[in-house]
Formats: structure tokens, sequence, C-alpha cells
């Protein structure tokens, strides 16, 4: 797969599952993943072929148990947006009703809190990615 | 399925998929549909079966492959979000460079341009749902 530089810059690695990267946004309030299909010319959810669409369904469902089980969040929101950088990530926010953008979407907003970079390895222990 | 009053209230039905019953959001310039999955006490996109999550990704493409073929859109947008209305909700939505908000998240924005109501008929009859 070639990253798109911006998602590169914007995102930190914490490895691989069967079909994404996933990556987590150093916001510092929000837990905040991207999950990328390592395959190339990927744009639109539907230029995925509906076997690799289930097995982005799984990996979307294991990191969205793992939040709600160490993080407690109000709401889980998935998006697949890609206005920005057009290649396909997929957003896997947790959302709380005291957050910074609540009920608002959080893109465009930045966190006041710094990012602990401890968090990387603190992802990866619980999601066996190391 | 119970479906919540605001998201009753936002859009109009098209009608039922095999998993989701198919909305749309009355935009006047997007062509913004509504998939809500005809259970009940769903919530986050984990809370669907594996097996639902599939239909869901299928109906997403079914959807998304239609707007392709009939509004060449820029980029789909999908996103389940629900922190205004927790019942679970995915969003389809045909994104265009020239848009109101584009890059930006379409939610929150209002068209400046009337929705025209044959576009119900128009899309029951493109997606075979009269």
């Amino acid at each position: 797969m070639n990253l798109h530089p911006q998602l590169e810059k914007d995102s930190l690695l914490l490895g691989d599952l069967e079909l994404s990267q996933l990556r987590i946004i150093p916001d510092g309030e929000l837990t905040w993943f991207l999950l990328i299909p390592r395959k190339d010319d990927l744009i639109d959810w539907d230029d995925l072929s509906l076997e690799d669409q289930k097995i982005l369904c799984e990996e979307i469902s294991f990191v969205s148990l793992k939040m709600k089980e160490f993080k407690s969040p109000d709401k889980i929101n998935v998006a697949s947006l890609g206005n920005m950088v057009s290649q396909l990530h997929i957003h896997v926010i947790a959302r709380y009703k005291s957050d910074r953008a609540w009920p608002k979407p959080v893109w465009g907003t930045t966190s006041e809190v710094s990012f602990k970079s401890e968090e990387v390895q603190f992802w990866q222990n619980l999601l066996g990615l190391n």
C-alpha cells in the first residue's frame, strides 16, 4: 500500500490488522483511530470487494469493542469521508457527551489537551499489535 | 423497527432493502441517503451482528454505485455518527468539489436549493423500490 503523505503526517502507526493498517490520530482528548485498507487505488467504500468490506466490518467492530471496554465512550463515530485525502480511510472515534465538539462532528476541531506518546504502546498492547 | 421521530421528521421514506429502511434527506443540493437497519436497540455499528454488517455493506455499496451512476459525485461520504439521534443510521452522501461544504463534512450546513419531491419517485424507480 502507498500511504498518502497527509495520512502519514496526521497519524501514528499502531500496526497491521488482517486488511487494514491501524493508525491513531494523536488527539489528546479523544481516542481516534484510522483504518486504512492496505490495497492501492481505493477511494470510496464500494471500491473494496464485498469480501474485503466484510473484513473491514470485523476490524471496525474489533476496535470499537476495545474502545468501549477501555474508554467507555457515549458513542462511536464511524466514517469514511475522504474529502481532504481521497485515499480510503475509515475514522473510528470514541465520543463523549462532554467532548469539545459534541453533538457535532469532530473534524476540523482541535484538542486542547496534548497527546501522550504512551497511548501508542497502550493500544498496541491492548490490540495485540506488538 | 421503532423509527426515532427525529429521523422520521428529517427524511422521507424510499423503501425497504433487505436489512435497512432507505430514506432520503430532502436536501435539494446533495443526494443524501440514510440507511436505518430495521432492528430495535441498535446504537453503534458494532451492535449489528457480523452477518448484518455484511448485508449493510452490500446495501451501502448498492446505493453508492447507483449514486455514482446517476449523479457522478466526486466522493461518497459514508458515516455512522448518531450524536444527535442515537438510533443507528448510516449516512451515504454524494459530495462534489463544488458543493456548499467541500471539503468539510456537510452536517450542520443547509442547502440553498429546494428539494424537488420528484426525487423520491426518481430514486424509488432507480432502486427498484416501488
